[in-house]
């Protein structure tokens, strides 16, 4: 078997050169096989407040230029210990959610069918929802781990099942998430209604708020998850949203009082020996980004899912 | 008959306080009628670029704080001469464009229906077909002049009949455009095919390009539109997309080579005299704004709208 | 008594559309009457540095549309727990602080009459001194919760009384605080010499630092400052530089090391049970402003206050 | 007598580096006399709508990097001509309009006192007034070219005589300017009403609309300029806002359909011959600015006022 | 022969999807052979004031999606009439200038081996020299027309020879361009001495002024280009700083009066007939971009110098 | 001996009034001699991402302009403590950083000569170098505090030695750093390869990550720092970057999950007692910041390095 194809080499292309593929690593077509494969999702018609996620995969991938093959965090190479590509975008049609939805779904499977572990970058949390449906089609039901500000399991929003704001909900409905499993990390902010909650617990969702982070630290935190996950087949799904907007302003629906990037990193690491099937991050709006600040920390966040992907895949 | 009432008094309230209504002008709910309303439909799933055009009626309403009672070009004082009034969004749902424009042409219409005529904040351009539709309702088939860097006669995208691409191929394919005078100003860019401008001119289209008004001015021009469209009802149609993104950068299109908004301005001021029944300004994106530039353009363009309805309805 | 009348539907009317009331609730003449009202105060001539509070309320408006109606932190949806409504905008005179600072002493007085509590946002700091007198004479000399950068207590500026630095000073030399019961929070930088503490100090005010803050903890600051009101009628100011300038850029004289937004407001949730009778939010300089981070932050804060307010009013 | 010191060598400083004065020149300590002075006024409580010019004089000293030493327009090197030195800021009370005007008055009729020639970057245009005064002291009532969006001829606001809005009626009551060779240039937008321009029209001013510059050229209005201006000391006040906000975002109260910056500059070019006596470039607001751009245009009409005091020196 | 391979289809795939190659064209290595080819050359190491011209290649890309198949300004689809590729980036030496232009030299002459024709993407105007020494080498001493606000023909700076203001001193020198046929067009601001003038001058250089473009128009100045050109090989070399910084604020060394984006496109459409030979669009700075205007108007000059190439080729 | 002579006093003349000077305080030509001495650095061609560095030195200074004489912290007055002025720009070479690392070890020299310490405002991080050199002549190895969030302990790039990524290597190399008290702190981020660390270890660089900050605290951090360092003379070195981009957006090289600034100036306050004979601050990239944030940021840290050195000083 041959040695994976890792990224450019920055000494001898800078770092500005070239094209911008998810950490400068080989395109899916210029490797036999891909263990894990990063692939965008440019689609933000699901959005209730700010659109723009739609540029969200460029951006991410132009910040990725940053990105460096050795993790000391969770000590490993993660484009030698596996073969990691970049599997361009998935186009999807932006006038028709349904359509784009199937779309996607469709696009996820075949990517996955060969025992390719995926890291999506959107787009919008309406992509979650396809994305764990193929999940579930090569795994069974999973558990999920959901940073965001928002529980993104309300019902419909003007008649529409399918927005930003209700993939758990249908995925929970659809039965591809495992309900002993559920867990939510860094919410804030009002609510419409209690209900809100309630209707969350009921599904079966753990939620540690953004305060709770700051008041049991991310070790704490890490290991409460951990061990709710335990070996199910875990999916990660990242709301870029779950920062503080000093963190990310490039969202769309922003909230004060979030995680710091080195917080979700921090808890992100912490997930390593965690069976992680695939992940996602999402909601980077790119025209309310400054200086790459938000696409620089959802290229940690991808970087780090990767990184876990690699850990695991090796085990 | 009550005299119109007009804007705050911005010597007693400086024009940084008070609610943004557009130029400061009373709610639709505060006077008896209104003869001119100025609306705003905060929409863009139409769009298929840059999302965002769904804050460009609060942005212009902001931006309109500037605005002062005097219009000295027109030698016209329009909320002295006609009761203007700003009559709200239509609240239309942003995930079914289909749904969109019939609630839009629903509202539309029953705002014009005691006689008033709407200068209408996009929102994007989608939003011009149902504002035609209401307005063909009450003058019959309508004249058109459309400026805009696009000719936005183009067919369908992605299986989508009515996006901010299409809406005059549409008017036209429903009737409610007067095809003896029909033209597109500031056109310019590059299209998909040299079909696009075949189709157009098929459809009755005449255009002035971008460097037409360069080379001609703005007199000449605005002589031979008037002379285009003699006394038939006139709606004009603005994508703030004609200016060059030096005075418009917040928008979800832009091609360099575009008008300034001084041209603009003066050819609209050019158009007096002419019989017009309403009017749009449209794709105010104002997260890729400076400074407010492109949402003070649009207000400007808003007010001599309304000026020339004033000076319309007073003759 | 009828039902509080609550913000407008956003399952109905996307929170992008519509009038940028605090939150979408109802105007002040919308409603028979206030229990608490959210009043703008457009002025920011008493600043040493970047001006552009002026702009500030309504910023925070437009930022606010983003707020729902049930606070988890406090369990409380305050706007049906009482009637809070948008009482607009205090037109004073931008050229005569001494004018002005009357005219909003009037002003608020006027709103305060029939047992409306205020929340106020500016505006710079000025505002606090006939905010305060407004409150004093409703309730006796109050106890301050302050969170700033600075002290403000300051004497005088060019040989100004009323200016951003000095609204505390003259509280107390007026005698409309409770000198028993004074808090800054949140202070940090260089100061102009020993002294201004020193003065501080003899005024009666406690100091916790913003480094007090991340060494302590919240929950220990909160329980010292709740144990330090006591019973007290409580007034709460804050000015947005407290935050960081990551989480608040858009401010006038911005200092480094400071708190977080999440410390923020979790400090704010430690108050429930005091007798807040008023408070304010202020320095937002929105050209300053990245994304709306500042001001998205500051709805936050006014909510937050908001619902303190609902709370206290419901005991 | 000594040859005049010129600029920092930029072949062996960078242009980026050491003490940012109008030019790179020497201060006005430095030398033993100057025949030019630049100076900054960082004054801005005269302003009705966005502040920040008095952050002004910085930013254009700061864009002036970028100046080199000869002018091909007008052939000349105004730094060898004549002595041109930087005069630093002159600092006034933030506080207090009325004493700021008179500071401003006394230091500029100092810095006048030995023949020297100023050249003042605002600071908002209320600083007009006492810079007239001063130069009628030395020349008797002078000649007004005025670039402006705006008259600038208005009476009072909130009850203020000395605003950013008045300087020039100001002027002409105290009679300090010579009512037979007013201009007003780059008039455009809306007025409060007809009465404006019939004051305006009886204190003697003429009307180069935006629009007339457009229509006849640059120089056939600056050769009818010259014509009214004759052989009379002259004072040319450039209110940045004159140029569209493409042009200069940078400002505090912009209109749509103004001059680009080629225009004025090469009006300001066909000046030569005429009797300059004093000049000011004011209402440049940094906050709003991008990319320098604003204050770019500010230093190069900075510049071109040197350079035709330069020529006018040394006829 | 096969047909050329066109763009992405963006009524199947959106424009915001996918790789940015330049216009969403195949990348060089998908097809057989390019006849003309777009190269990126990210180097900025030769600015004396603002860097930052390292990102434009990657910036003009991005802005490039936007660009459509038919120019119906030269009434060519050029991507149809020749086989139009992006070659991606030379990798250059960021720290060794003397390198960095070796490097590029070979590059460029190894892809206009075969017969492609080059538009260059900057980076920072260093990069014409090696350029234009490579068409040498192809067609012998080239017409060069030059679009800037600077003459680029000074001798050193700091010692260095290879600046980005010496390539075309350096080119005379080295008797690649045909000095009969040198022009610049769009020189304004000041200079270091008159001296620059006159040595320009004897290089063979005339000058077309910014303000000379606003008196004479476009076409009288592009007839003037097109005769001084005759039948040569034509190398243009367009520094995005000729435009005005209201149209490019994103470039290094602005100055104020500069050309709109639409005379510049207007003179290149008026060169059709020339054998154009190689061509770069340089100075882009992305970091002080707003809205990708500047990137957006490079995409745009690099599309007609594309177009204007496809003509030649066809001839 | 006289006084030290310290800033403009702010009581009469604003802050935003005047030349931007470090904190405002004299230039030291205006002094006798300087105890300490603020010197800035504008180079940045040693960086291999972002440039803009060579802008740091004006922006951080305009920042300072907020800077107040007593420091609350170390409870000291420093300007009245020591003479602090400001040195001005060291002028080096940009296109050869050779001959610039000479240029500013001997400019470093001279200002040390007669006792001076230094607090060097860069410019990226290459310019460590020369002021270690300088530093080692003056006291003999030194001990190395270095905050960042990088190691810079790599060997070359693309064969050059002296880079922002190699001061330390060179630096140990060359023996003028004390290889027992060696400490990175705030160190995070992928790496190139595992033996990054082994070799930094090698060199004798302890690593204090920025987890381990938030994990242990500042306290505990700035402890175990001063052990390590006792009495050694000691050189701090802090690469802005060492601040998360929330905190620090305007640099060259941005990686998530940093420090926060009231972090970072804690751990600096923790240093009181230490023997510090030279400090610089680096990478400050402004056009890439916001609202001068990090420039304020940087501000404060260059003000805190100079209260410490006014701190030991005294001793």
């Amino acid at each position: 078997m041959t040695e994976p194809r890792g990224p450019v080499d920055s000494s001898r292309v800078p770092r500005f050169a070239g094209p911008a593929t998810f950490a400068r690593l080989p395109r899916v077509d210029e490797v036999e096989r891909a263990d894990v494969a990063v692939v965008g999702v440019p689609f933000d018609s699901g959005v209730s407040y700010r659109p723009g996620a739609r540029f969200g995969p460029s951006a991410v991938r132009e910040a990725s230029r940053l990105l460096r093959p050795y993790h000391p965090g969770l000590d490993v190479s993660p484009f030698e210990a596996v073969q990691v590509a970049d599997a361009g975008d998935v186009a999807v049609n932006p006038f028709d959610i349904r359509e784009a939805v199937e779309t996607l779904e469709g696009a996820a499977s075949a990517l996955m069918a060969g025992g390719t572990r995926l890291v999506t970058i959107g787009g919008d949390h309406t992509i979650a929802l396809p994305l764990l449906r193929a999940a579930a089609r090569e795994h069974g039901p999973v558990a999920l781990l959901h940073f965001d500000a928002h529980l993104d399991t309300w019902d419909t929003y003007f008649g529409a099942e399918y927005t930003h704001g209700t993939p758990f909900r249908r995925a929970v409905e659809e039965g591809v998430l495992d309900t002993e499993a559920l867990s939510h990390v860094g919410i804030r902010g009002p609510l419409y209604a209690k209900k809100d909650l309630d209707d969350d617990h009921r599904m079966g969702f753990g939620v540690v708020t953004s305060a709770d982070v700051m008041r049991r630290g991310v070790d704490e935190v890490s290991a409460a998850l951990r061990e709710r996950i335990g070996g199910r087949p875990l999916y990660v799904s990242v709301d870029i949203d779950v920062l503080d907007p000093a963190h990310a302003p490039g969202t769309g629906t922003p909230e004060a009082g979030g995680l710091t990037s080195r917080e979700l990193l921090e808890i992100l690491r912490g997930l390593a020996g965690c069976d992680l099937v695939g992940a996602d991050v999402v909601e980077v709006a790119p025209a309310y980004d400054h200086a790459e600040m938000t696409a620089v920390a959802a290229s940690h966040v991808a970087y780090d899912l990767v990184s876990l992907l690699a850990v695991t895949e090796k085990h």
